[in-house]
Formats: structure tokens, C-alpha cells, sequence
């Protein structure tokens, strides 16, 4: 597969790219970013995998997160892929939790989403094989982690695919979405009104079911502007009733807001490394 | 004077806030942002200003630079004032470079800029005072810092006022505007073709003339995009054939970024933290 270099720009000893790509999996092009620290120079780096949340596209975390410090000091890529396809001819709605910016990493299977919104199938498979074949990342050190709607991509993905992740944490999951109205009206238009196409994307459902054989990390806001629509107790309830190895952590007086995914990265960053390196 | 709180965030266990009020020295409404640590909780803390550079607002270094971290493990405030006055009574170019998000730290004295773009005097004096009004900040303890653009207004600040900052560093400064054209053409604009007003607000001549009664850091990136127009090299010449103490860094493969910013500022917020605490 062809690659496009947007730009690259020196970040903590490392390289903070971003880079263009046809995709298979959406059929658009395909806009992500990737920083690799110093160590990639001389081998093949774990890396971890941040999903964004909605309305956001590569660029938000990659500026705001600040955790290329962390990677650069734990010598781990990060990489950022966009939140949907994006492009004249990509079905959108008018809503900001709906189209373009909310992807909601499923494949969907109902028209006029299901040409192009395949963000499950291009975060898990494609877009790991075309950095494997482009860049120095190691696809058997793969942790992943995501804020909102990318805390419910994150551990979605984890739970179904164990085997590709050896890390996940999230920051402000949406964690129960067939329960929400952030997830059923999403849920419907990609998947259709069958609720049981939608219980694998469901991290309070996938937690009862399944859990994930290491530790997970969660953060979430006391003050988060959302809490009724993330559901944080759902998820809290599913992983005690299962004891689940990990923490979910109140952190008190935080919002929903990059301020909030800033001030824990360096505690989840450090948390991947851990069980990467 | 009245203050109106914009937002407040928790951020590392301090508040990120953005301000706005009516100011004198600029005859319009002026928006900044602060951070405090928590320790501004108990008692007045030390301030550190970071001035940006062109086209920025208060909002940039806030999101991007990754100050806050290193400020609430210093116990430190800092504060990002805006560029320019704003409005629509406001005199502006077409260019980027002049006019709004550009006012250069200068007072002007021409048409049509004379009326708003006072931001030497809101910097210097009114926004301090109406910080030490309203916040736990220490007047006695300040620090002055800023990219580009604003570190050109960092450092011609302290040079001329080291009775008010403790401490001085910079990020890629514009560094001989009165050789330069970033410098030449809004210089005239502002202060008009009399180039004697021009070399208060030159660091390089300020540096020949007076220099900083206390050590100065730099950091410069050598794959900058703007080095024909920042002019590094006449800044390091007058600091060294003045026996300035202090530290010129030429940092490898860095450009004009905030990606290079923020792959600084835990040194910075430090070297500033040092010599305010």
C-alpha cells in the first residue's frame, strides 16, 4: 500500500508524522498519526494505539494529549487514526454523534453507512499491517487505549481480539452503549435494529462475557459533563462482579475535557509500557 | 476590574481557567489563560508568562505546549495572555503577520494601530496587576518565557524590566527584528520609520546595550522553517560578546513547531521554577 507523508516534525528525540493512505477497508483515504521515538531508528518498537472520541480526527490528541513524552521516555510508537472515513461521498448526518467524527469503530452493515464506515476492520487489520509493512512498530507489542468514544473502541477491541493487545485502559470509556443515547442511536444506524449486533460492541457486555486475561486501567471524571451518557457504573459493576484484574480510578474534579485524558497520560502510557517492553 | 470566567478545567490537580475583561491599555475585551497549581490553593505561587507567537491566541500554548504538568509539579502558575487586541473595531492587515494575532509586545504610536495595539503596557502592567488582584499570584515572583514572536516579547521585556521578572528564557525568539522582516515592516506599522523607537523592542541590541542581571536560556531548532527570519545567530553573537550567562541551545532536527516547543518545556518550566521558588 502507498504512502503519503503530510508532515513530520521532530517531537522529543523522536518523529511525530503524519501520513495518507487509500484504504481498502473504507474505500477513502485515510489520514493518521504516528509517533516513533528515537529506538525505532535501530529496531522494532511496541506501540500503542490511542482511538479518539467524537468529532475528532487524528490531529486532537496527537497536539493535545501530550504523550510523546512518555512514549519518547518509555521508547514506544503511538499511533492516532482518524475517528470515520471522511470525504465528498461519505454518508454524514447533520448530528455531531452521527456520520463523519463517529465512526464508533464498528463495521457497519446498514445503508448509507456501510460503504464506507468499516472503522473495526480498519483500526484492527488494516491499518496494523500497513504499519507493520511501513514502520518500525512491532505488531506482537500492541496495546491500545482511547478516550469517550475511543475508550469504547479501545475496549471493545481489546476484549474480542486478546490475542492481538497485550495492554488496554481507557480514559472516559462510553461503557455501556446499547443502554445509552450515546450508542443506541448510533448502534441502529450502523448495525440495524437487531440488539443482538450490537452486544459486541458493548464494553459492559463484552466485561461480563469475556473481561480480558490482563490488567485493565480506566479513568474517569468525577465532574465529567457526560457521566449520565458513559455510564462509568455499568462498566465499574460488570468489572467487580467478574474481578476483573485492574483499576477503575474516580479522579475527582476532572471533566470530559483534554485537560483531564493530559493529566493521566503519563500514568497509562507508563501502564503499557510495562506490559509491552 | 470585572473578570468573567470562560471555562475551568481540573487539570493535574490544579485549574486551567480562561479569562476574560475590559482592558484600559487596549480598549477592548482581552481573553488569557491560567493555570494554577494546587498550591495556589493555600497561598500565592510564583507566575510564569508565556507570550505566543504570531497568529496565536491565548488558546494555543494552553492545548499544545504540555506547561501544565511541569507547572503543578513546580508549584508554579502560568499565564497565557493573547497576541493582539481583538474586535471589530479593531485595526487589522491582510497579512498574518501584522495586526491582529500579531501585535508584537509593542506600544504603538501610528495610525491606524495606536488606539488598541498598547500590548507592551497590557503585558507588563495591567495584566499583572489585575492577576495579582484576582488570583493567588505573586508579583514578586515572575518569570517570562514565549516562542517566536513571543520570544521576542519575553526577552526585550525582561532586558528592560529586570526588576520585575526573576528569570527569562525562550523558544526559536525573533531575535533582530529591526534586521529582519519579521520586524521591519511592523515596527513601521507600529512605532513608525524612526528606527531609534525601534531598538527598545530588538533583543540583540538590548542584549549588546544592557543584557539580563541573571542567566538566560534559549532553545532554537536547527531544522527551524524561520531561521532566515528569527536570526539565532546575531542574538548568540551578543550574548557571548557581552559574556551574558546563560545558554544558547542549538537542539538537532527541531523545527518552528509546537512540537518543539513542548519537547522543551519541562526544561524550561523548570529552569524558571528554579529561580522563582
Amino acid at each position: 500500500m502507498s504512502l503519503e507523508t503530510i508532515s513530520e516534525n521532530r517531537s522529543f528525540g523522536g518523529t511525530q508524522g503524519v501520513y495518507r493512505h487509500k484504504s481498502q477497508a473504507t474505500g477513502t483515504e485515510m489520514t493518521f498519526g504516528l509517533f516513533l521515538p528515537e529506538e525505532a531508528q535501530h529496531g522494532r518498537v511496541p506501540v500503542l494505539w490511542y482511538l479518539s472520541g467524537l468529532t475528532c480526527t487524528h490531529e486532537n490528541a496527537m497536539s493535545k494529549a501530550a504523550a510523546q513524552e512518555w512514549c519518547a521516555e518509555a521508547g514506544i510508537a503511538i499511533v492516532f487514526p482518524d475517528t470515520s472515513p471522511r470525504g465528498y461521498d461519505v454518508a454524514d448526518d447533520e448530528a455531531f454523534d452521527l456520520g463523519k467524527g463517529a465512526g464508533f469503530y464498528v463495521n457497519a452493515t446498514q445503508d448509507p453507512w456501510k460503504p464506507h464506515f468499516q472503522m473495526w476492520h480498519y483500526v484492527v487489520h488494516e491499518l496494523p499491517e500497513l504499519l507493520s509493512d511501513n514502520f518500525a512498530i512491532d505488531r506482537d507489542a500492541m496495546g491500545i487505549t482511547g478516550h469517550s468514544m475511543g475508550g469504547h473502541g479501545a475496549l471493545t477491541i481489546a476484549m474480542t481480539h486478546p490475542e492481538r493487545y497485550k495492554s488496554v485502559s481507557a480514559f472516559a470509556p462510553i461503557a455501556n452503549p446499547t443502554e445509552s443515547d450515546w450508542g443506541k442511536k448510533q448502534l441502529t444506524a450502523y448495525l440495524g435494529d437487531d440488539r443482538d449486533a450490537w452486544r459486541a460492541h458493548d464494553s459492559t457486555i463484552l466485561m461480563t462475557e469475556r473481561g480480558f486475561p490482563g490488567e485493565i486501567l480506566i479513568d474517569q471524571g468525577s465532574s465529567d459533563q457526560f457521566l449520565d451518557l458513559l455510564k462509568p457504573e455499568s462498566l465499574a459493576h460488570a468489572m467487580m462482579a467478574r474481578r476483573q484484574p485492574g483499576q477503575f480510578r474516580m479522579q475527582p474534579g476532572y471533566d470530559h475535557s483534554y485537560f483531564f485524558v493530559q493529566s493521566f497520560m503519563a500514568d497509562h502510557v507508563m501502564w503499557h509500557a510495562e506490559r509491552l517492553i
